[in-house]
């Protein structure tokens, strides 16, 4: 059974704490042989990206054959379905519709000295994507890395997903064509974000690594971060619904395991002001977990992190929700509920409002990204989005009459912390002693 | 003597490659012995803060005596004297005006199908920032931390500066007072780092720590990334001057010293077109050096780590610039020129243009931060902004309609991947099978 807490019951505070406090996290001792993999295949290149790749993948070929060619790519993406075909491109469309919303604009003016400032924004040159492979194959995740750098103007996409035995997957292939991906490897793991990071003989090195991947991909991204930029790290999903009691019980326990059945170690909450529908939830999860595909793992996710929580009044528990800091939160009320209580609420990856809203509509085709901070990341952190892929120049340009105005504070201040070359570079052209 | 290049040379590449390639960061093998700071501190809290801070600043205080009180932070404040005061106060104002231009907009639509879609940026909760303490003092960098921040809404900002023998430095408690700083702790390196990223019985816990550092604190941060954000890793200055020969040389070689003279592993380079000239400069800088407080430091930099580059057309220098992708970029020459070439210009952190621009003016009035990429990282990443002090969420609000129209390709994307529930929650609202 998942934890319930009651906000109203005397120790809810101690108790809510612990949940929060639990770590979910897979804690791999990695670290090591991350560190190994990624200074081997830094020192060895190629070399050392093929043995790594037949150990781990069981993929014997040479360096030429870690790309996978155009042809072969066209060939498997032909194979996909017509009505997925549609649905990928549908979900594409939307993703950069969305994303071109959000692309920053360059800030120019002139102020009252006459100095002339600016921040002006530019894509990145190059960027690596990780997808996943082995048993999963998440289409879903190539869009949703790949679109927003197209949307950025990024120039060379490197793809690389392992190809566990060598089986690449038509629909990860067709997702890459329709999102515009320049090059396909076929590799994986710590030693793929090493090869990204610091280029091979022959792969280039990109100048960063977004998207997600098992404990070995994020300890080597964290490692290669500096070298090169990286996204967030991804941790199990999470969902949080907060749902009153003229919903149908069936509905949100689907919501609930949509998340649920992402890994044992995901995370599914419910907050409800009313017991008897809460119960019926729980009911109905036990009961859509006897026909889901994957109820294995959803069930043990359910049992072991799930949760649900009474509240007084769903329009006051913007605290918790903002405690809680979930990847996806479901406001599944009346629109002007949702709406009112959507304002209240700080800490959130993506916010889903209303009863016909599931999350899993954000997973693939509502345009929003799918990338979002979890394990509470959402207190300091968005989404992936098309800043990941520019970055900011700031711009300063000075007349004579503007350095004569501000030069002395300047100065005063280079001064002021004893650098005095800093202070030079004013003095001389003010004509001053310093 | 700073490393020579011609750009027309035979050999150029290879020898840019190597110069490109040379690794500046300190080296230094801290990570073992920050792990066991951070793990001491998340464990035993308070005790173990102030036993590290009595080890290695010599203050020897209980933990209520870390945090500094009000009255002695405005004491001390009140001592700079009237000219150093009045220059911060018009730095923290032209932060502040600079930062607010750059402030993202919230973003949200509905789309032809009903359905609504936003992005909407909320400040951090509390943010902790670094403030180096011992031999250098920077009031300027609490200002470019602190103001961003409070522009940006951050409620809470917690300072710690490290203060040796229990010294503090007036400027930095006037920088603080001025800018807003809610919190003022004496604590610093890895130690103080733990306490912000986990808290204490003393210290509340924040969600995202910026501000420079030694390797200590930079390898404590880069630890507890995922506990809490956190901004770039700052490492060793750089200034890259773009100089006609109609320059001063003795107005460059200031330029080329004010980032030298931060530490011996900074870098300055000069690209010019006129073998004279470069000469006049690099004869500016001998004759500077003589004179220069920091003397020692700033020619050690420019002897190991210096470098003229001599070009044949400086209009077209830009993809050699953006290979350097340095953090302060000067574009000596007369407006028309300086305007082309900035144009030109990809990856640097920030671009000062015209002879009457020195960097400098960027480190304290300009407006512009100056915390800012180094070692390439201008290829991937801006300074810091207000951006780093908000996070954006995601909305999405479907109709029923807009879920009849987009569900059954999410579905046929959530079946193409084999997640059931995901499936389930769609379909259970279209009254359809999954």
């Amino acid at each position: 059974m998942p934890l319930e807490l009651d906000a109203s019951a005397p120790g809810f505070e101690k108790e809510f704490s612990a949940f929060l406090g639990r770590n979910r996290d897979t804690d791999e001792n990695v670290d090591r042989i991350v560190a190994d993999i990624v200074a081997d295949v830094r020192k060895r290149g190629d070399a050392a990206l093929v043995e790594y790749t037949k150990k781990f993948d069981r993929l014997d070929t040479d360096a030429k054959g870690l790309r996978v060619p155009d042809a072969e790519r066209r060939a498997l993406a032909a194979r996909v379905p017509a009505e997925q075909r549609r649905a990928l491109e549908l979900a594409a469309r939307r993703i950069e519709a969305f994303h071109r919303s959000l692309l920053p604009k360059d800030v120019e003016f002139t102020d009252t000295t006459g100095t002339r400032l600016g921040a002006r924004y530019r894509p990145l040159d190059s960027v690596g994507v990780y997808v996943p492979g082995g048993t999963a194959a998440y289409p879903s995740s190539v869009l949703m890395n790949v679109v927003p750098a197209k949307v950025a103007g990024v120039k060379r996409i490197a793809m690389v997903v392992p190809t566990p035995d060598g089986v690449l997957n038509p629909l990860v292939m067709l997702a890459a064509e329709i999102a515009g991906a320049d090059e396909i490897w076929r590799i994986g793991g710590a030693q793929a974000v090493a090869a990204l990071a610091y280029g091979t003989e022959t792969i280039g090195p990109v100048d960063k690594i977004t998207g997600p991947g098992n404990a070995f991909v994020a300890a080597a991204k964290r490692r290669v971060f500096g070298q090169v930029g990286i996204d967030l790290i991804a941790g199990p999903s999470e969902i949080l619904v907060v749902a009153d009691r003229h919903n149908d019980p069936a509905w949100i326990a689907a919501d609930l395991l949509s998340q649920a059945e992402h890994d044992a170690s995901s995370q599914s909450v419910l907050i409800a002001d009313d017991k008897e529908f809460a119960r019926a939830v729980g009911r109905a999860v036990e009961s859509e977990l006897k026909v889901l595909p994957r109820a294995g793992i959803a069930g043990a996710s359910w049992r072991d992190n799930g949760a649900i929580i009474l509240v007084p009044d769903l329009g006051a528990s913007a605290p918790i929700v903002d405690r809680i800091a979930a990847e996806h939160v479901e406001l599944a009320m009346e629109p002007a509920a949702a709406d009112a209580l959507c304002r209240e609420i700080r800490h959130a990856g993506a916010i889903f409002l209303g009863r016909h809203t599931p999350e899993a509509i954000g997973d693939y085709v509502a345009g929003t990204n799918h990338v979002l901070p979890t394990s509470r990341a959402a207190r300091f952190s968005g989404g992936l989005g098309v800043a990941d892929f520019l970055k900011r120049t700031s711009i300063v340009s000075c007349t004579p009459d503007a350095l004569a105005e501000l030069g002395p504070a300047a100065l005063a201040l280079a001064e002021a912390e004893g650098l005095g070359a800093h202070g030079r570079s004013i003095a001389i052209r003010l004509n001053r002693r310093s």
